[in-house]
């Protein structure tokens, strides 16, 4: 039996046959198991949805604090206590939240299409009378943000995730020399499926960079910016600040939601930015809306009454998760460590571990794990195009299954990275 | 004393004379009385929303009909239950209708930006691509449609309205001349602002109509389906089945919403076409979406129980709303009735009275009557551009206020009308 604190790469071929045949019973066993177990999207678990039920019988009350009924039309800002709320909870000034309807996905392909069609307060023109519009986008990144540039037909172009951020010398670089590179995708705290956080530093430097283009855009999706994995609850660079002293105040919009507060499918999305970027936003949604669900906003302010009560929600949250994430690396490490063919982020929040594996095998061990009923993110996804250059990125989910699921899908999946790793160091 | 029953425009210059100061001194003593009156939307009252509140607990389960966790992501398409409700009250097969968040109007936006970006099923190229888009709007309508058109870029031309609808010659002799003419508004039943039904003839002829463009559509927006003042309760022309059995079954697009049926500002609204359209519409969606408010829609699968719960509804709105209407009409016909200088709608449905003055001298009531302390909708609004051609129009609103101040409004109002039409007959 081949000794898995054995580098694979480094086996003799004898050994590595025989490894890939213990490997290839291992997994001929999981198919005989019928299991059914599902990784892909980054989904709050019932036990998680369980913990805002408090708001299935919410609002008590009709009128917000500025006696407004949000039953009725009207506010395209949004309720100012929920504004407040969450103002403070990601550090920006109410005056500059906006409070939407159940999505910032939508939030954010309403600012794209708002870009195009229109242009943004520091645009020559709209960004569809460009020959050509590229984003910067960082990878591993997520999907749905991909998936908005190629609708739109914008162009894209990569940069290496580090473990303070984005690679902003690689960023700088491009956006500097580029005027078509009009804007860049960035998750800044527990990035998506990598977990990074963006540093300060990291931030300053983005939004004082020298761009080619005069409009360039940051699209500072903060969907994790509460979703701390420990109790050390990272506090987000503050780009809007930053932004602001470095005479580019207009560079970043921020993103955020309680999908993965409250509900996924109805919570309240959150749209920021520079008091004139706020007004340009709502001005162009006033041609196409009489207002977000208000009544929606007002029963979420009455659930957490206060940002500390956002706060504690999220350590209940925590306690659900963590060990999910844990019994995750348990078994990475305990299946994977040491054998050359893996490694993994040790994220301290957010959704996702990112798993790479032996280049040019992930494509075959989600192939793999999907013939044994362990369903997995599509190979590629966190690239633009779903085009991972060295076919080794696999994002895991751990929030969905319970514990028990969540360990028995990792035992599978490592059964099936050993299994392609030995197949590919095979030669087949 | 000049007898109400003479017509104005007949009367001597010297009981105009006098009949002007009569009108100038009842509008002095309105400016003492400090109104603060507004028929300016169609909002519905306190009281008509108050008749939804059993949603405010609601939902009591969180699952719908097949078993799926309405507080997670997922289902573009909405939940089937509310999509089989609507589906049987607006005649249309639940395969046909998408569910999706609170706001129609966001999903007329939506489909205009896709039709925009990417044509329809039927197009040849993305609408962008055309040297110039061209839509064709009945008037008077309503403003948020021209806006929507003005905010792409859209050229409108105009046709007049009917007692059947849209005058159906002229829309056809357009449509079928003018391939730039990729479209038409409609409010089929119980028009904005003028009230009339689009009979089931018009609605044959407009979806078999020849059109220079392949890909024209109607924007069929039923926002008063259900939205009976009276006992008649009038069906709509079933527009979908109508189209398919002419071959042009993608050129209708079906709009709805419970905005004045629930709440107006956290309702849900509807979308319904061929399944092809519908297919096209939720694959846009899903590249910026994974998912409408589920909840919210389970919300009022619960609250209505039944297709029959909705009419019931409707007819407690009735027994809210009639009383306004009858209330502007009497006082409309006491005091401008045989005037010769004001006609208006006396509508079986719908949410407005449609109010033509003297031409010339709607900017100048409407301006009389804010001076006045009552709002009215600006001048123009019905009109794309808010150009009405011979400033005859005036849009009321009757149902927010309380009925005694609907009342006072209007006795409001047909002074500033006489006024205004005894200054312009005066000529000045």
């Amino acid at each position: 039996m081949a000794d898995q604190t054995t580098s694979l790469p480094d086996l003799p071929a004898d050994d590595l046959a025989a490894f890939r045949e213990q490997q290839q019973a291992a997994y001929d066993a999981l198919l005989g198991r019928g299991l059914s177990l599902d990784l892909t999207r980054g989904k709050p678990s019932t036990e998680q949805l369980d913990l805002s039920d408090g708001l299935l019988s919410l609002p008590t009350s009709v009128k917000d604090g500025d006696g407004v009924d949000v039953r009725n039309y009207g506010g395209l800002n949004g309720i100012r206590e929920i504004r407040e709320m969450f103002g403070e909870l990601l550090g920006i000034e109410p005056g500059q939240v906006v409070a939407g309807g159940s999505s910032s996905l939508v939030m954010m392909r309403e600012t794209l299409v708002d870009l195009w069609l229109h242009g943004a307060v520091d645009s020559e023109r709209p960004w569809s009378a460009e020959e050509k519009v590229t984003f910067i986008c960082p990878v591993p990144g997520y999907d749905r943000h991909f998936t908005l540039l190629s609708w739109l037909g914008i162009d894209t172009v990569t940069v290496p995730m580090t473990d303070d951020g984005p690679d902003v010398e690689a960023v700088a670089r491009l956006a500097a020399s580029d005027p078509t590179i009009k804007g860049m995708w960035l998750v800044p705290t527990y990035a998506n499926p990598t977990g990074q956080v963006t540093t300060q530093e990291v931030a300053a430097r983005l939004v004082s960079m020298p761009t080619a283009a005069p409009d360039f855009k940051i699209f500072w999706d903060n969907a994790y910016a509460l979703h701390h994995l420990t109790a050390e609850e990272t506090k987000s660079a503050d780009v809007l600040s930053l932004a602001a002293a470095s005479g580019n105040p207009h560079r970043p919009i921020v993103f955020a939601s309680t999908s993965k507060i409250t509900y996924a499918g109805a919570g309240v999305a959150f749209l920021a930015g520079s008091p004139e970027t706020v007004a340009w936003w709502t001005g162009h949604l006033g041609k196409g809306s009489i207002g977000p669900d208000k009544l929606n906003q007002l029963r979420h302010v009455q659930f957490f009454g206060s940002p500390d009560g956002v706060r504690d929600h999220m350590r209940q949250h925590r306690e659900v998760i963590a060990p999910k994430f844990a019994a995750v690396l348990e078994v990475l490490q305990e299946r994977l460590g040491g054998t050359g063919v893996a490694t993994w982020t040790d994220p301290r929040g957010g959704y996702f571990v990112s798993l790479d594996v032996l280049p040019g095998t992930a494509s075959r061990v989600i192939e793999l794990a999907k013939g044994a009923g362990v369903a997995l993110t599509p190979a590629g996804s966190a690239f633009p195009g779903s085009h991972d250059p060295d076919d080794t990125n696999i994002r895991l989910a751990p929030t969905f299954p319970v514990l028990a699921e969540v360990r028995e899908a990792m035992e599978a999946v490592a059964t099936c990275v050993l299994l392609a790793a030995a197949e590919k160091l095979a030669g087949n």
